[in-house]
């Protein structure tokens, strides 16, 4: 059985369009309205076919849905839901994609009083935005963590698992604040810290910008994928989950004084040990399928 | 015509077992020697095939040879180089594939006075390690930097520079200073980043480790593959090139600390500046073909 018959996605970028070619592959009777804020955006799904209809007006898109995603950067969540509040039809379940769930559920919880709201992040992406960007098997094998709140139904978490499991996904259920102290150490200070490595490398005077990315095959472009990722969902994002994410880098950066002393002060046994800790946590990434088990992530080699 | 006839590489581990692969591709009629002072790895070169013959001393297998390639870690070259430099032939020339070039430079010009030495470090890798990690294509298209000194016979130079030509690198002279500032911020900070990021995920309290690998695919699995590379080569890159990793390093902390306070102040325009500025960087890198064109570096996806 469907979870769902009548699916509304609301941004149609990487993950919005990923979503809707998700749906069209694992569940192609179910009847898929869209709508994005941009009018580009718009034209490239009808053009891509990524949905039945196509709708000008975010509210137009959801009336008639019994599932609406919001796919947008999550500082929009709250006004984009306010603006389709009132087209909802009776029995609908919302939720969204967005990357901190804490601050998502109370902006869901305020503007949509009464609604059932199940607040989902799948832990998946690409440094490619817009709706060419996605792909149907994005999913596939990936996390998707649900965070329901107090005021979630039980049966629409068990839909909206089902739906995501259709996709090819794991689901995992998740306090929301756990769920975000989590992500800001496996996603948000990673983006952090490549945003600002590739912003330092490219700022310095005595070592030119092209000489950077000349020898960037020495490490420095496995950083600049990331730090590629949509500007504005990650500025959202950590200005969503802005305690999390200083906290996490205040750690960090202990470490890295420490580090730091370590090489000042030439204690080479200090280094070897970090260094072939980290190395056993590359091999369980490995391991559980979160990663290429090719060398290089895959990179094809000439 | 070839630039060596007879060619001994002395460490088989990743980079030298690929320079064997790559002579034995590219130049089918040198003559290769090679040496290793881990005898399991011997034992592996031989079961691969890697060389003509694989010799159980530095000295024997570097006696004959017109090239002699140092592949150990930079803070072993020097003894290498004094352990062989008896066995060295009239006219030879010695090189290496080190990481850090003034250090090297030092070491190697101490120990072998009068040799025809040529620094050089080919921009090239994967986060494995060993005699049965290398390749013959890894230096396809990458950049390979001489750095020679004031010592160095031009003859030699240009020999050096044909012999990475033949395997596919495209050759570049610099000043060991400069280069050891170029890496400095292209590979070492890269790694000391990523080495610093994983160990601080993998020593939280409050997120297990086994959730900071399940949910890695979020940006952190990046940032594992590079934390995955060899312990002791690492350890000392970063004490031989202790100055200008120190001095990067601030750089990147002062920038850190600058959009640390723009998220805790709320200052999304400097957050999104910053993340649009480095997008650029990413397309320039793929641009000049330094990384895979396909999104997430060609990941397969299923």
């Amino acid at each position: 059985m469907l979870p769902f018959a009548r699916v509304a996605i609301v941004g149609l970028g990487l993950i919005g369009s990923s979503v809707a070619r998700a749906v069209r592959q694992t569940m192609p009777t179910v009847r898929l309205t869209g709508h994005d804020a941009d009018p580009d955006v718009r034209a490239a799904a009808v053009a891509l076919e990524l949905c039945d209809d196509v709708a000008d007006q975010a509210g137009a898109a959801v009336t008639d849905a019994d599932l609406v995603i919001l796919c947008v950067p999550v500082g929009a969540i709250g006004a984009v839901a306010a603006e389709l509040a009132a087209d909802l039809a009776e029995g609908v379940v919302v939720t969204d994609v967005g990357s901190c769930k804490a601050s998502v559920a109370r902006a869901l919880a305020e503007v949509l009083p009464g609604v059932a709201i199940v607040p989902a992040h799948p832990v998946a992406g690409t440094e490619r935005s817009g709706p060419e960007a996605g792909f149907a098997t994005l999913f596939q094998g990936r996390w998707c963590i649900l965070t329901p709140t107090e005021g979630s139904p039980p049966e629409a978490v068990e839909r909206v698992a089902a739906f995501w499991g259709r996709m090819g996904a794991e689901v995992e259920l998740m306090d929301p604040d756990h769920h975000d102290r989590v992500l800001a150490v496996t996603s948000h200070l990673p983006h952090l810290i490549a945003y600002t490595i590739v912003g330092t490398a490219s700022d310095l005077e005595e070592v030119t910008r092209s000489e950077v990315i000349k020898y960037s095959a020495g490490g420095f472009r496995d950083f600049t994928r990331i730090a590629a990722s949509d500007p504005v969902m990650w500025r959202d994002v950590f200005l969503s989950n802005r305690e999390a994410v200083l906290d996490m880098l205040g750690r960090f950066s202990e470490d890295l004084s420490a580090l730091s002393r370590a090489i000042r002060w030439g204690d080479g046994d200090a280094l070897e040990e970090l260094f072939t800790r980290t190395r056993a946590i590359r091999r369980a990434v490995v391991e559980q399928g979160q990663d290429d088990a090719r060398e290089d992530f895959g990179r094809s080699h000439p």
